[in-house]
C-alpha cells in the first residue's frame, strides 16, 4: 500500500482537478501492474495498472490509495467495474472517497461482485499524498505551501535587500522541484517589483510544468500574471506555493491559510537583516505552540530543509 | 582511541586550566584501565588508568588523547615516566602536546625506553574534545559558545519582549547541561535588567557546577557578577557560554569571537518579533558563507538543536 501511495504522488499536480491516485496489482507476490492518475485526470490509476497487467490481473490483489470510483463518465467506465471485469480477487483501499458519487458505493459494488475488500488501511497517509485535492474538496480552498529561505538567524536578505544568494544550488533546485509540483505560485507586490521573478521551473525535463503565476496585490497584474487581492481570494487551483516576500508570507499566516512550511536554512549569520516574517497577529506565545509538526528534515548541500505541516483538527 | 577521546570530555570544564585528557589501557583485547583528568588538573588521565589497571598494565597498549607529559611537577611525576614504570608495551597518541615542556619530549622519552609509539592518529578529534584548553593555549582567549533559542522565523521574543517559553523542557534542560560544561556564562546588560537571570545549573547532581557569571557592560557589575567591557576582555577562563541577548550575541559575532553556535529552534512562528541578532558588521552576503559547519543536529522533544562550529584556518 505504501508503494501505491508513493505512486499516487506522481500524479501531482497534473491530475487536478481530479484526485491523484496510485494503484499496484500483485499476483502471487509479484507486482504485475502499476499506475497513477494521468494528466487531466484520465486514465485513472486502476485503468493504467490493469492495462499493464493484462491477463495477469485475474486473481490478483489491487492496492489503491483511494476507493475506486463507482460512477462511469463520458471519459471512461467506473474503475470498480474495470476491476470486476478484470477478475481481481481482492482490493485493498487506503482511504474512502469522500466524493458523494462514490463514498462507499465503489466498495459496495466490488463486494457485490464477490471481491474481498479491505478498506481504510492507511487513511492519513493517503490523504497526505492527496492533500491538495482533499483540501480543496473538503474546504473549497487550495492547499498552501509557504517557502522561506533564510539565514540561521531567520533573515531573508541583508538590510539593503541583498538576498542573492543565501541558500545554495541544491536548495534552489529543490525549490524548483516544489514549483513543478504546484498548480500556482504566488509572490507579493514588493517581491515582484524588486526581483521581477520568473517563477519558472528550471529543471531538465520539467520545463513544461511551470505553474500559474499569482500576484498578491490590491491593484492589477501585468500580462501573464493573475492578481489576487487576499489569501482568501485564490481560486481554481488545488495547490499553491507562496514564495515571498515577508509581507505575502505574513498575510497567508495571519489568515491561517498555510498548510505546509518549507524552511530552507543556510549556514550563514546575517544579523540585522530583513526578517522572514512581519506581524502575523500573534499576541500570546502560548497560542504559537501546537500548530506545526516537523514531517521531514534533510540536508541539501550545506543547507538544511525542514518541512512542517500545520496541525489541524478537522 | 575514540573511547579515550570520549572519556577526555568528562574532564571538562573541571580540569581547567589543565587540558582534559582521556586514557584507555587495553591488554589482549580487554580494557584494563580507564581515566580522565580530574578536577583541578590532577591526577592526570594516565595515572588514573594505570592505578585502575595495576599489574594488568604490564605489556598493555595505552590509548591517550594527548601526548603524555614529559615534565614532573610538584604535584606528581611525569606521565611518560609513569607509563614506562608500569611496563606498557605500546602507546597510541591522538594529538601531540603543544606545551613546550612536552611537545615531542614525551614521545621521545617513551621511545627511548623501548616503547612502541604511534602518534597523531586523530589530531582533529582530540583537539575538538579539548577545544577550550587548546583555544586559550593557542590564542590566549576562551573558546566561546553562543546559545540562541528562537522560533522558526528567528525571533527570540515577541515584539513586547515576551519569551517564556519559546523552547520546551528538554531544550532548556540541554541548555543547563551546556552551562555545566562551561567555566563562565555571559549575558548582556539588557538581558540582565529585563530577566535578572540566575544562570545556575538546575540539573540533579550538577548543581555544584554553576559557572562564573559575567555581565557585558560598560558599567559595573552587581555582587556575584564580573563586569566585562568587551568580547575581547574576557580573561581567566578556557570556556565561555554567551546566553544573550541579541546585543551581546551580536557583539561577540562582530568581534569574530564565537567558536560554536547552539541553535535551539521551537516549531512556532512569531512574526514581527525580536530578532536573534542585530548588526554584526556584514555588508556582503558572500562574506557570510564558508564560516559555519554543522557538526550535530538532534531533536529535543519537538524542538531542534543544530550545533555549528566556526570554520577557522589556524
Amino acid at each position: 500500500m505504501a508503494a501505491a501511495i508513493a505512486l499516487s504522488s506522481r500524479g501531482r499536480p497534473e491530475s487536478a482537478p481530479n484526485p491523484n491516485v496510485g494503484c499496484v496489482l500483485v499476483q502471487a507476490g509479484r507486482v504485475v501492474g502499476r499506475g497513477w492518475t494521468a494528466a487531466g485526470g484520465r486514465p485513472h490509476a486502476e485503468a493504467v495498472a490493469l492495462a499493464a497487467a493484462g491477463e495477469a490481473a485475474r486473481g490478483a490483489t489491487a492496492y489503491v490509495s483511494l476507493e475506486p470510483c463507482a460512477h462511469a463518465g463520458g471519459r471512461g467506465p467506473a474503475c470498480s467495474d474495470l476491476l470486476i471485469a478484470a477478475g481481481v480477487a481482492r482490493v485493498v483501499i487506503a482511504a474512502q472517497d469522500p466524493d458523494p458519487r462514490t463514498d462507499g458505493a465503489g466498495i459496495a459494488r466490488l463486494q457485490d461482485a464477490g471481491i474481498d475488500v479491505l478498506f481504510n488501511v492507511l487513511p492519513a497517509e493517503a490523504r497526505r499524498a492527496m492533500a491538495p485535492w482533499w483540501t480543496r474538496r473538503a474546504e473549497g480552498r487550495p492547499f498552501v505551501t509557504l517557502k522561506l529561505a533564510t539565514s540561521l538567524d531567520g533573515c531573508i536578505a541583508l538590510a539593503d535587500g541583498a538576498s542573492r544568494w543565501i541558500t545554495g544550488d541544491r536548495a534552489r533546485a529543490h525549490g524548483h522541484l516544489e514549483r513543478a509540483q504546484h498548480q500556482a505560485i504566488l509572490v507579493g507586490r514588493g517581491t515582484f517589483d524588486a526581483d521581477a521573478p520568473k517563477l519558472d521551473v528550471r529543471l531538465p525535463g520539467l520545463e513544461g510544468r511551470s505553474p500559474q503565476k499569482l500576484l498578491l496585490t490590491s491593484g492589477s497584474a501585468p500580462a501573464g500574471w493573475t492578481a489576487v487581492a487576499a489569501p482568501e481570494s485564490v481560486e481554481g487551483v488545488d495547490s499553491l506555493l507562496v514564495e515571498g516576500g515577508a509581507r505575502a508570507a505574513s498575510a497567508f499566516l495571519a489568515a491561517d491559510r498555510v498548510d505546509r512550511l518549507l524552511l530552507y536554512r543556510a549556514p550563514v549569520l546575517i544579523g540585522g537583516g530583513r526578517p522572514a516574517l512581519g506581524d502575523i497577529g500573534l499576541t500570546d506565545l502560548a497560542d504559537a505552540h501546537g500548530r506545526w509538526r516537523l514531517v521531514d528534515s534533510r540536508l541539501l548541500g550545506s543547507d538544511r530543509l525542514d518541512v512542517y505541516e500545520r496541525i489541524r483538527t478537522i
